[in-house]
């Protein structure tokens, strides 16, 4: 959570200018957001928030990331719609950096969710994947099961100093993956990131989703297992299938799942448990000391990955 | 620039609930306050600024600074006004920090103040004080004429680390305001920290003040000679005399200075400037390394010391 761009007044100023939402308020950087700097923006038109992508954002994606909220805000699903200033442009450049403004979500982001939260996340996801289908952008997953082999192999002389033993569980687990990965799952858009702080709520009905920047084309199954990951284990890492059978009963009640993807899950979720675990492991050894980000517990990717591993089927994720 | 305690959003839902503002539609932690922790709450009945008093901050003097706050918004004088719950009470606690719940002001605060800012924030200075006159609260100023020894003291011994002869021109610095500083000037409630970034405007207009966490009972011109110091220097530590003149005679023209506050002014401007030196010299020497907020380089006010040191009179600031 940082600013990590901060914009003087008189050149924010100057970029609100070019839109059509009456004069700026008031503006204030948001603690929020890890890999951007988002600046709340108060205009006389609203809320909204201005986006500057930092450098861990490949400015070449950014169409695809932009033109895809528009698509699925215009089927109705409620994400941040970026707002073109007078001459139809959302992407811009502001103190050097690629820029947005982006209408403002209402909502609030759960820290422990609940069963119920976690069933109307499954709906939402389905609905997403759908509203997705005609969407023609490509972006290939740049996260997917070829790519966590050289992040991993970046760190693994260190990863034994996390816990013994370490590297050479996740060398096999990565060569079990490479090995039986799903590949003629149906693809679509997938979210790849869709954590508890991307989902607002207002009570249990989901408000909206953001951040979609690690969007790509990808197994529309993949999604479900980050979702199973983020969102169906509690505090202590304890699996909870009641949650996990709210969100996917929810998911197939609008989006039926083929047997392949049935029989993939589990797999798909080992993988999405070993995306996670290898990002966070390469971050945790490499972050500079006194960093502002605090950099999250690889760890507690390793546990969920080891349960994965002993599931057996679907069912074990309550799913009929 | 920080979020120091992070609130969960079920305790910030139960918080919200005890006020008359309708239903919690959102909350984002804001990048900015060095001091404290700061949200902003978007809720049915508007927009809200939820602070939680940090460590640097005394229990004790809250009820003086909020009781303030309520003063002056009632005598027309725009800053955040705390909102009282259901109980009638504005200090409560969140997450074992005590925290209120304030209205939010429009404006953007001015990275490069211009001459009719200076204009526009002496009027509304003079306004201020004459506001409080009739406000009741006691609070001594903490950081005034006897306190800066010892805070220099502290890290005395390192100073010339900064500047070869810091430690020696500082301390001959002291012995001189110590000796000479004025102490029957008229007094009442300053404001004791109004830099740049602590007033809002729309245009040229302030829209208000805010963070008054170091307001006490004072030399009334103190509180212009701190302006005088973070106002009227340009980047480059030049003295900006037509700033200064426009926000003295804005000033002069609500309220009067007395012979006394005149010829006051160039000690009081060389010992503002002392007060901020101390004060950052020690965090200087003191921050963790790797500490969120980066701290202020203390010789910029040992700069504007010395240009105030060879002030003769007020009107080297423009006042005639």
């Amino acid at each position: 959570m940082a600013v990590y761009t901060e914009v003087p007044d008189e050149a924010l100023s100057q970029f609100v200018a070019d839109y059509e939402i009456g004069a700026l308020l008031s503006f204030k950087g948001i603690a929020e957001g890890v890999e951007n700097t988002n600046y709340l923006v108060h205009a006389e038109a609203g809320n909204f928030i201005l986006t500057l992508y930092e450098k861990r954002v490949n400015p070449a994606d950014l169409p695809f990331f932009l033109e895809l909220m528009e698509h699925l805000s215009g089927k109705g699903l409620t994400c941040p719609l970026p707002v073109r200033d007078r001459n139809g442009e959302a992407l811009r450049t502001l103190c050097g950096r690629p820029a947005a403004l982006m209408t403002f979500l209402d909502g609030l982001w759960v820290r422990r969710p609940g069963v119920e939260h976690c069933r109307a996340l499954g709906g939402t996801l389905a609905a997403m994947h759908k509203a997705a289908l005609d969407f023609p952008g490509q972006r290939r997953n740049a996260l997917s099961v070829d790519d966590w082999r050289p992040i991993f192999a970046a760190v693994a002389d260190r990863a034994d100093t996390l816990q013994p033993g370490l590297a050479a569980e996740m060398e096999g687990e990565l060569r079990f993956l490479e090995t039986n990965w799903p590949k003629h799952l149906p693809t679509g858009i997938i979210h790849a990131d869709l954590f508890p702080d991307n989902v607002f709520f207002l009570d249990t009905r989901v408000s909206g989703l953001i951040d979609f920047y690690f969007a790509c084309r990808d197994a529309l199954a993949y999604d479900i297992a980050v979702c199973l990951n983020a969102w169906c284990f509690e505090p202590d890492l304890s699996f909870n299938v009641t949650k996990a059978r709210a969100m996917l009963t929810a998911y197939a009640g609008r989006r039926r799942l083929t047997g392949d993807e049935y029989d993939a899950l589990p797999i798909l979720a080992r993988g999405a448990a070993m995306r996670f675990f290898v990002t966070r492991l390469y971050d945790w050894l490499n972050h500079p000391p006194g960093a502002f980000v605090r950099p999250k517990d690889p760890l507690e990717y390793a546990r969920r990955l080891r349960f994965h591993r002993v599931v057996r089927s679907a069912a074990e994720y309550g799913l009929d």
